[in-house]
């Protein structure tokens, strides 16, 4: 079927996606072709400009269109802290949180033997120097309760011990959280963290 | 954040696609971003490519890049077969199965008074006159096995009957399929439909 070429190949590219396996990029792309004119050329286009204009911020890492990001540049979120984060996915998911006002570093990855991923790969020397620059005060280390995200934590608060104070954000129950569909080592957490009243 | 819109407004539009939700369109842009001269813009140009070009077939339905698709055309699949699906997602899984040789004709839905889609909605007047003028012999209905389908089915049968051999494709327990994951009415059909050694 060679004039279906396009189409096939569309539907192959699409199923490499995170998310998506062969099934749902072959609805996703029958869904696009329904919608050319209203969904599927704009998306064309939208997704050929950021291609075109995205970049990792030079300073943390986070993405956007300009060679040093706006909450780099942003004089407001200059408070002395900093958020380390593995992942850009990270990274909005504190923004979409509102609570934290800060700076961040988007690490782009953990450490890890296996892999040979070692602190150069990950902007670690870069969150060394950013520490003296941008006068920060606290390093938050919002790292996954991974294995490989807590041998990066400890690493990153050997390098940066007594320079600034450290931290990591608390365990516990998720708000709405329901005891029965929680991991057991949440459990343990939240239980040796309890608050009086 | 000015200078991530168009990120935002990917993401966004992702999110709109069958298969992803917000979580999975933030986990493919990221992908894509990090790929972004592998990847995303080359997958920019495929999509903006078929968005201009596809287009459904004016016989039957199916999508390709052509007035009158390239199943439609084939001489080889003019066997006097026609096989009806609801949707070209249908048709494609037909194909991939490798066992029918005929013409396919894409309703492009199901009857639903609820809906109110009607015959006229669904190329049913259509088919009708393929019948006539591709010399049709048999007509396969491979609707879904739900009740929308089987109404659409009947309904056409209705129209056919007496000019053509009408079937539907049997139901049963599917290859390597184990009984403990079927549903009830599927274990139900293939024990009435037994085949004795
Ligand atoms: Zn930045
Ligand atoms: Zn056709």
């Amino acid at each position: 079927m060679n004039s279906t070429r396009d189409i096939e190949a569309l539907i192959d590219v699409m199923a490499r996606l995170p998310g998506l396996g062969p099934r749902s990029a072959r609805r996703a792309v029958l869904h696009l072709i329904r919608k050319r004119a209203l969904l599927m050329q704009p998306l064309a286009d939208l997704m050929g400009q950021v291609a075109l204009t995205a970049r990792e911020c030079l300073n943390c890492g986070n993405v956007g269109t300009t060679e040093i990001c706006d909450i780099c540049t942003s004089a407001k979120r200059a408070n002395g802290q900093i958020c380390v984060v593995e992942d850009v996915a990270d990274l909005w998911a504190m923004e979409r949180g509102h609570a934290f006002k800060g700076r961040y570093h988007v690490l782009g990855g953990t450490l890890s033997a296996l892999d040979q991923v070692g602190p150069e790969q990950l902007r670690i020397p870069r969150l060394i120097d950013r520490v003296s620059e941008e006068a920060i005060s606290e390093v938050i280390l919002a790292l996954n309760a991974t294995v490989d995200g807590q041998t990066t934590a400890h690493y990153i608060a050997d390098q940066l011990e007594g320079r600034v104070t450290l931290s990591s954000l608390a365990q516990g129950v998720p708000i709405g959280g329901e005891l029965d569909y929680l991991d057991d080592g949440t459990i343990a957490a939240a239980l040796n963290a309890r608050k009086t009243f």
